[in-house]
């Protein structure tokens, strides 16, 4: 058999020591060391120029904490390249999606800027416009590096080879629209609470019935935004005309 | 000065080593090293009661992958209490928030329970209902931990006494329901590329109305999401009347 390609990771940070952390061990480290993929960390601060090796300076404008300097990152985004993805982690980005997720996977491999401070020189993303600016969450990080190693995870689980079922990772939440159904396992009885009946009646048609209402009832519940987005999809005839709920 | 208190942090997972990871550098590691915060762990598998130490099992009705044991996590987390928020991390969960973050950090600590395979057994939930079953971001982790280690950064730069200067993190994205403004730092000219006459001028109010402008129409054309319930909110009169756009 074919030995399976390296997924090439590269972390443009501050802190390389942060790197692989916690995908060292578990999954991800078991993977790190089979060679599905390898990590790279790029030291911004190498790319100083003075000698202080000065990485940040006060925003022109006025205003708390530092900004990441152009005229340092540049160079070192240059020096990774473009030949594959590269995302710059900010709370000014594009959510990150399952979607895009999978599509990094399918890739070569993906380089990943970590901001500090008070973010980019934002002339950094008008002089390179491959760079994706990702958010992952509605919160704000002392650094890209805690969303970084999310964002690789997410990544290094879909990589050929790594995840021991090769179905797991279908049927999970957001890959069809939707929350994943609640999951149940042995035993029957716990704190006086039984499985769902349905679960053990071994119908595989209505067990996988009573998945799919649950999987739609808890994101209409608890997602009203995947829920309008997903019942919008579903009500869309293939024509193009739109159905009114 | 009174000694600040220490922050209280608990994650239960199969994977301890994971912690504090990358938390123990830079800006949370200093706030380690000073007692702004404690990082615990505790390891679900102790809390495993057959020979083979199981935490695991096959989900009821079928499909891929594990799922952790009610009998298992149950006692572990009855182990942790619940004088502290208690989170579960769960892609079917609410999106956790900068509010939310803002809300733990305010507080004595938290608790995280970090899955891994198929997730929990859903009875877990119906038994604590304390539990926040909370998602980090539209993606799925091979387990909770990277998601854990991103909610724990967030909060504890909010610690008092954690960051440099105390007007940090107010003028920040989501803060007031946008994205921040984008920054720009020296040199004056990069790539043939100017920072914005305004942020020259020193005239500071034509700055901070700059910078509310840039942050409304960046969160209008990338987080329409965000844009409609900022609008919403700006909108709607104090007698609580709506007001159509």
């Amino acid at each position: 058999m074919a030995r399976p390609m390296t997924f090439a990771a590269t972390i443009l940070t501050l802190y390389p020591e942060m790197f692989p952390g916690p995908l060292g061990v578990s999954l991800a480290g078991r993977a790190l060391e089979r060679g599905n993929w390898s990590c790279e960390t790029v030291q911004i601060r190498d790319f100083a120029t003075d000698k202080h090796r000065t990485v940040d300076d006060t925003p022109a404008g006025g205003g708390a904490g530092m900004v990441l300097k152009a005229d340092v990152l540049g160079p070192a985004i240059e020096n990774v390249g473009f030949d594959r993805p590269i995302l710059a982690m900010t709370p000014r980005g594009k959510p990150i999606t399952q979607k895009r997720i999978r599509e990094i996977a399918a890739g070569s491999g993906v380089a990943i800027i970590c901001g500090r401070f008070e973010g980019f020189d934002e002339r950094l993303f008008d002089h390179y416009p491959q760079i994706e600016q990702v958010s992952l969450a509605d919160i704000v990080l002392s650094g890209g590096e805690p969303a970084a190693l999310a964002i690789l995870d997410a990544c290094i689980r879909l990589l050929p080879g790594v995840m021991g079922a090769p179905t797991s990772g279908h049927e999970e939440s957001f890959e069809d629209g939707l929350l994943e159904y609640p999951q149940y396992t042995r035993p029957q009885e716990w704190e006086g609470r039984t499985i769902p009946e349905v679960l053990r009646s071994g119908d595989h048609a209505k067990i996988a019935a009573w998945r799919k209402a649950r999987s739609e009832d808890d994101t209409r519940l608890r997602r009203p935004d995947l829920w309008e987005r997903y019942s919008d999809a579903r009500d869309r005839p293939a024509s193009g005309a739109r159905l009114k709920k």
